[in-house]
């Protein structure tokens, strides 16, 4: 069976960046974005009409956890979401297969969980993510810290509940995950060359 | 400042097993029922009665946040088990100041924080933590899966209350630490030698 690494992450914890050092220190694939551009090719679909389904809130109209009420089943825009969480599975599962590789979010570590893949979770104090966060942030976006600790807040809420309404677990909960990483105190590149070296051995 | 691991951990996750291997690993002193000892020799209080303060859970008739209330102040129990958790204070303060070291429970990240511990929390699945329990029992404490588990989540719950009665914290919320660690699928001799590598960088 191929190494299989999942990362979960808080947005502006460096999550991604952590993958990608990881990935490379391994020698291995890395996906991320990569799923979105397979789903568009395979399902036809607009790139932006993915990313909103497959990144964004699901409509908080919908009950939290998958219902087979009557009206639900009908709702032309869920079963849409439920046919692109379909194909994400298929195509996570298809990179799993291929060969070693790291994964970032969308809800890899649940999807794979018969793959037994390395799950990771990154986070880190808020303090930092703000830090983080401005620094990548191009120049059009600049908010203050209040309106960027909501927009940060609001991602993860997204990320909560559409891990929430795919696997039934609750996202970010230890529990979930093999390896809680706080990315505060530690740089990322230390941080990825010791994951790397877990990862040999697990 | 002389590197300092703490470790909070969920009962029968193997949390104080790692914190001896990684004490060993790393050639450093290791912390665990010894800051009871040196409580008892400091105070002349009994043994049993330290560890009743320290392990057990503290009388639930209390406010969970430190109050200011008359009542309180005056009440003699109270105000030992204050006492009491000056004393750990002080007596954990002095061993981070004497020497490299781990140390296991006892809010010990909290008490520490201004030395920047590598604070760690050790968790695992009940059926883990079962097996590990069952393994390490005495004959006479055969206790069915039912009666276990009581037991395991009831030890849980007195850490939780201790930590949070004296640091105003959550136990176990992974933004407390800077590391959780699954033991459930990993064995306890990589785990440590894999943390005494990163320890070394921190």
């Amino acid at each position: 069976m191929n190494r299989i690494i999942t990362i979960g992450r808080q947005f502006g914890s460096g999550g991604r960046e952590l993958g990608l050092r990881l990935a490379q220190n391994l020698g291995v694939a890395y996906y991320d974005r990569e799923v979105i551009t397979e789903i568009v090719k395979r399902t036809q679909l607009s790139e932006a009409y993915v990313q909103q389904v497959v990144e964004h809130r699901p409509n908080p109209l919908y009950p939290i956890t998958i219902g087979q009420s009557f009206p639900l089943l009908l709702d032309p825009t869920w079963e849409m979401n439920r046919s692109i969480y379909r194909e994400q599975t298929n195509v996570i599962v298809e990179m799993a297969e291929k060969s070693d590789c790291v994964i970032v979010g969308r809800c890899a570590d649940d999807i794979l969980k018969e793959h037994h893949p390395l799950r990771l979770f990154v986070y880190a104090e808020m303090e930092h993510r703000l830090r983080r966060t401005r620094k990548h942030a191009t120049s059009e976006e600049q908010l203050n810290d209040k309106q960027l600790q909501k927009k940060i807040l609001d991602m993860d809420r997204n990320r909560a509940q559409y891990y929430r309404l795919y696997t039934g677990k609750e996202w970010g909960e230890k529990e979930n995950y093999d390896l809680c990483l706080n990315t505060s105190q530690v740089e990322l590149v230390t941080l990825a060359d010791w994951v790397a070296q877990l990862a040999k051995d697990w």
